[in-house]
């Protein structure tokens, strides 16, 4: 039986002013009509049963998650205390479902990436699914790029070991970080390294082994909550363990140590929506080369990035700009410096507006 | 006695998005808590008694006005159902002047220039009057220039013909248009040019007798409506001269042609804040070179002009813009190119927001 665990810990800040503190990424509207965690649940329900969706999130986002994502069942809608990173939330996640479902079989999903085509994701999930029941694997995605992107991290693919249906499955040689332009070159040239999608699929016996074999103290500690899971007690518990847990990235402590990692080469439209920056390969520009949410009047303009919600914007002689307006705050940002837009949390404390965060 | 006309004839197209078509500049508080009309009547109050201010707008800004200036007579906010130049609006002022005090005296103020000390402007304008009661002088203001401005008029002056109190008068030898970069330099150096303020100050006797010299076009049809002035049937009168009347500066067709203009230096600090990018040589600029209204948070950002009313707006690696943001509409311009923004005008009808004019 196939379960999907939706990661929805992220904060946001890089998506300021739209994005807040009690409104992350994944409850934005980022790219049309869904929220992004709305989009990943209805890309999910043509193959997974509605009660087998889990969200694992933080307790900030719970309520407007819950009003998101009204179907799910409450006990499926899973609060973190305390951002510690993607290890600890899988293992919570592994040890909720073996007590639901011992022979389950888990993807791990992002709930804030664009995926296309749908029809196509849904493929790959089946056959990760199929090929982590029959096999001890931890399945992840690698996605072909298409450019040498340093935003993203990357995994070296190695011996082929499965093939049907257009579909195959390498073994993991290596996962890499985020690389500089010229090695982000050397790896599209090479033709053996994809992007690391942070997409995941295995039994949930096969990740808890390796939680116990490469990361025993996360293992330890989330297992301490195993008793209180799915009960009254159970946010206390995971409260009391995630006080102690370390925060790892999945990753780094497990994908990168195991060596039962299989990568199935995914050929899909994907975009991890990093910032504000990232969005002028994912909307469609206009002859100016704008990509906008928004009416937009350009004058002597190019190549601007712009949401606005319901007001006109008039640009006159700006190029490569992003602009976010809200009904509190504005930003105006170069578009290469889009990055910088989380580091506007301090200041805005400085300034004494912790009510815009 | 000293009467004052003030100019409030102008559009404020190049003020959009604060500006619009029912709220010219003259009615935006562009400089802190007054609007400019506003501002320009107080500086009047101490020298011109509040039943000698004559306002003269178009009909459109008619409520505006009366709501802004309560403590004007009803008689006394003059409406032009059509914008004809500054020519046929001094006719008009002056005739409806002569029928209330043939020796009336006239300040004639645009509305919405930035004018300080107050304290020395009322010397001035009191020294002006004084002159302009004692021969058939047409006095002008000419401001002492600071910089090689290519945006103003100047005025070459001539033989002195008075000195008093450190105020003196000379004859205007010529009057030019916004000169070129070059030659608002020479104009700078040779010490004997100043900027066109558009203020003048004349009797009623002296400004009807050049009319009727210099355009008597204008004048003839202005006059028409002098026996209806100061009656029910005034506005339907002017109606009617307006439709015929030519639309001409008092500069061109007046002051270039009388040889009994006299121009009084004037050391104000003036501007005639004609563009969002002229606000930066008003407003106090920040530690950034910024000029702002609004919370503003600047993050590798310099010399911008933002308005932005209550909303915070936060500026990342921008440098040099003009940003104004009002509910249904924000406007992001290069601070070199903010000329620009009266043609939005047309492109605002073309994509159907006549609702934003």
């Amino acid at each position: 039986m196939l379960y999907a665990v939706i990661m929805a810990g992220g904060s946001g800040t890089r998506f300021w002013p739209a994005g807040r503190k009690c409104k992350p990424k994944q409850l934005l509207k980022i790219l049309g009509e869904k929220t992004m965690i709305r989009a990943t649940v209805d890309r999910l329900r043509p193959c997974v049963h509605v009660e087998n969706i889990m969200v694992v999130a933080n307790v900030l986002h719970y309520d407007g998650i819950r009003l998101e994502l009204p179907e799910l069942a409450d006990s499926m809608i899973v609060c973190e205390p305390y951002a510690r990173n993607t290890a600890p939330c899988i293992a919570l996640a592994a040890y909720k479902l073996a007590g639901i479902n011992p022979n389950a079989l888990m993807a791990v999903l992002p709930a804030d990436h664009l995926i296309g085509p749908e029809t196509r994701f849904r493929e790959l999930l089946n056959a990760a699914a199929t090929l982590a029941s029959s096999q001890n694997s931890l399945i992840t995605f690698g996605i072909l790029p298409d450019k040498p992107e340093t935003g993203y991290g990357y995994i070296e693919i190695g011996e082929k070991v499965y093939s049907q249906d257009g579909i195959s499955a390498h073994r993991a040689t290596k996962f890499v970080e985020k690389p500089d332009r010229r090695t982000a070159q050397f790896y599209l040239d090479s033709g053996n390294f994809l992007w690391n999608s942070g997409m995941f699929v295995f039994s949930v016996s096969a990740i808890i082994e390796a939680f116990d074999r490469h990361l025993p103290e996360v293992s330890s500690v989330i297992k301490e909550i195993g008793p209180f899971l799915n009960s009254h007690e159970e946010s206390e518990a995971i409260r009391r363990a995630y006080q102690k847990v370390a925060g790892i990235s999945v990753d780094y402590g497990i994908m990168e140590r195991a060596d039962n990692v299989l990568v199935i080469p995914a050929d899909l439209d994907w975009n991890d929506v990093g910032s504000w920056g990232s969005l002028d390969s994912v909307w469609g520009r206009d002859e100016n080369g704008h990509v906008s949410r928004g009416e937009l009047i350009s004058l002597l303009s190019k190549r601007c990035v712009v949401d606005s919600g319901d007001k006109l914007v008039a640009l006159i002689g700006v190029e490569d700009l992003v602009v976010v307006d809200t009904p509190d705050a504005l930003l105006i940002c170069r578009k290469d410096m889009a990055q910088e837009v989380r580091n506007l949390q301090k200041l805005l404390m400085d300034h004494g507006r912790d009510d815009l965060l």
